[in-house]
């Protein structure tokens, strides 16, 4: 049986009382901490840094923090964030010039590495890095741009990478993020995902436990 | 008599509860929120961008928001910035290639709009800008990196940044940012400033209150 | 039967009576006005931006205007050429950060989207938007610069791209641009490309008609 | 008496008739064609570049072309407008690493060298190269953006401009360029302008040379 | 049966008295003198450039000098390198917006034209340039960083990057660079590589020639 | 009395031996070895970087060398030069997003600290870090370009130069750059100078010594 991860984006959540906010949804059910990174470069916004990730840690946060950096050049920032407690890091391969030598800073400062691909980007990327690669993120809206929806054609490329990674042998995550909700996360499951970056979803409902069971109900049967 | 005002810099605040650091300080005297911005461009570090200002006003926050961006360029979060409930907007003129205009975009906004120097930085800048401006912000240390002092050649460019204001005949307030201290605050404010960024110097504190009285204290005599 | 497209290219008119140029083209035969967009960035010339195109609106242009953005980035000019009364808009992945959302921008406007491939671009930059495509432009020399005849190796380009397209089961144009002319359009046509950009191949001769109608004489018999 | 110099500005003509547009405003008594690159990188908006200056050209426009460069970098346009029939050239000095020797290939190419300012950017730029200029150019709007109006201070500016110009003893005309109008000339020639770019206060009237004729007549008593 | 090539990385010379390393290598047996140029932008280093390729030249070396581009962008570099005497060019696809452009550019100036692959780039740009190419250069470390191994992944990528040019049927070499040893020479020749970059394998001995007969002796009974 | 120093430039060396053409020119009475580092950013040519640096030391070099950075950005190569073994490190105000905190970096890394000016840069940068500086480097020529003679205007942009100097109080030297030669050394040296870098002029004559020695008995008198 597939183990799914229910991972709450930090974006929806409340700035001026995120450590609470990130209590809550652990205490209802979640099992990492998604952080978005934007640098108004790579995308059009500017969110969180490396300071916010630290006060996280400082406040008390265990589970995994998963930094999902939108920012262009990536290495200074991959450092900063491995001092800063991050347990995952992942990156977009147009965003950094050497790839390879990116994913091993990451595995060397003892984070797990990943590389997230934009809804257009070719999954081509991969062909020689499989052995370096602990998650690979979809994502199924474009980051940077609010209010979209998940663009259905994610949902083969999702079939794509699995099979890579089924092919490969390693044990790599399949993570997703954009417009996944307690509907969808069943279909989404089923295309092949394991890790589910939810935002508005989960942090726009009064309930997060609710919201959270009703996820991991919808994926029991898979 | 002078006006001073006191500008507490989140980034010595915890950014975990934000919202409450900002309410104590505001409640222990502070005058002004110092919202400090880089974007991992125009400094070698990334902090927080408009929606944690948002999220300030949102909690609550009423006291006016100082931006101070260190980003290039700075147009597009100008326009967010004013969005998220900014007061003031700053940034370096040499992050801008149409600098009048970006203050041009400020003051549309409904905010008021300053230049920032860095250390280094000839005050020639202002010679066409005066009367565009707001606040005039020095810094006294080198933005975006950690761990230093007060540069004490900044008390003679206060001294000419005063009279460039006096000179002017607008009403312009005189920032300064970076190593101040209840220790050296009466003599920053003797060679001309009316308004403190403090961070550590604050927030580093037991008794938010205590270290802002004895601030003001220093310069009642002024 | 194929429903084949003329596009004169307005870099081979004359710019200083654009308006009458473009008048006697479309007069002559042709199908489509094609503008090229040129930043100094993305390619080593300037050539003529949003106000041009508007202008041959204004002069009753209606035919459509197809915009090629050999530009970096994109993502403004799209929409300045959207309300400067673009028909299509064409750019090239390797100038977007966000392709996806580059090419939704453009039907959100109204206009047809489409992706350009340079000569050594390989066409996996295909592989996730063919539901959000338009139109192919497969590019047979090197933009932005001049003095240059079709590269052979496009044919078998284009033959790959009518097998995606027609594998797609969507209606997508295929176009190319560089070194088309009467002698050779026949064996590009049926290489697959339905959308023929031709240059000084028109423009240069004395009777724009005449050349145009042996254009479409050639493609005839396929 | 001073020789003063009306330059209208394409900007504001009908791009679809440009030599007709160009012909009518000079036979109207313009003396210089004021011609605007924008590359979407300096300023946020593109126009037209050395093809469209060539083209003027080859349609039998002697009349001294202008080109202002709102581009960056400059050194390669430069060499291509030399090539196009360019008269003068000038650039903004932000946007050149090198500027010495930018102004020296256009004296190079067998043109008029100058250096354009923003509204914001200081007069130090002129230091060290009076023995290289033929113009200065002062920007009494922010160059790029539409719906400007003539900015106040630009005069003071003026006035200093020409008291270096003529501190120097080098003959180098001071022009001005943003919200020049009929109304407004005579107090900008008094402040030391000489040379007056003008866009739709020409083209935007019925009668170009009325509205020439009017300038000059303004311009008469001083 | 193959003829091998060793191209000692100048790299791993002393640089204060190149020539007579250069000459002593040759000497020792080696084919090729690889030039490693690093610009500090698409790497993070700076090596040497045109002026030390032209002085290898003046000081006598006639054997062949192939120069890897660690830079971006390209052309302008080709052009210098082309006049400073190289034999071979080489540049990575992401570091040209116009490959099949800068493919020419080398081939025009009368060398031989390469691209470079980071370890992990696809091998996609290869698909519509084999007939422009007289090199393929694979990394097997990440280019501008010291102290790497062979990435043992580089082997199956060898097999593939062999079988493009084998079905190509062109004459391409195909050229290893990173980690190459005395040691594992023979297994990088037996997945496809004929050409063999080395650095401190070579030069960090005290006997160049001994070392290269051994390499070459490895090589033999493949 | 003032002490000078002849720098002559690696330049016009032959790099194929290079440490002995640093020994001869040395032990012909050079004081200073002046090292040219151009990126093909800053300047359109690479030339050399810390390894060559590092080769001299290594040599058996000891005597200062001068490290004139036409880079940008400058801050990883300051890092480098001082592992290198670099005396003096020179950057041009241009290329520092952040110049105070360059300059500490060179002298905390035990090195001896600069800015270098362009033919056209005022000398404004200086306001605020004479302090900072042990070394004022002006250019007489454009950096990066071949082939360009002693502007004269040099002169006395060096007198402003050598009265801010005199009136700072430091010991600063101020150098010159660019056409110096054994004719025009002497008024160099009488406009302020003491501190000459000179490249052809010695390295393109036979005897180095006599070269240079008739540089020091041009500027006996003075």
């Amino acid at each position: 049986m597939t183990d799914y991860l229910i991972a709450p984006s930090i974006l929806s959540a409340d700035f001026a009382r995120l450590g609470e906010e990130v209590d809550s949804v652990l205490a209802a059910g979640a099992d990492v901490v998604h952080f978005d990174v934007m640098d108004n470069h790579y995308v059009p916004n500017l969110t969180v840094g490396p300071m916010v990730c630290k006060a996280l840690r400082k406040h008390g946060v265990t589970a995994p923090i998963d930094v999902h950096l939108m920012v262009k050049p990536v290495d200074r920032l991959i450092g900063d964030f491995i001092e800063a407690g991050a347990s995952w890091i992942t990156f977009h391969p147009e965003a950094s010039e050497h790839i390879d030598r990116s994913l091993q800073m990451i595995r060397d400062g003892g984070c797990k590495a990943g590389l997230v691909f934009n809804p257009a980007t070719p999954l081509h990327y991969l062909d020689y890095v499989m052995d370096k690669l602990d998650v690979i993120l979809l994502m199924s809206v474009n980051p940077g741009f609010g209010g979209q929806r998940f663009i259905p054609g994610t949902l083969d490329k999702l079939r794509e990478a699995r099979q890579r990674i089924d092919a490969s042998g390693y044990a790599i995550r399949l993570e997703i993020d954009g417009g996944v909700t307690v509907d969808n996360i069943a279909e989404i499951a089923a295309a092949g995902a394991d890790t589910f970056v939810a935002g508005s979803a989960i942090f726009n409902t009064n309930d997060y436990q609710a919201t959270i069971e009703k996820m991991r109900s919808n994926l029991k049967h898979l």
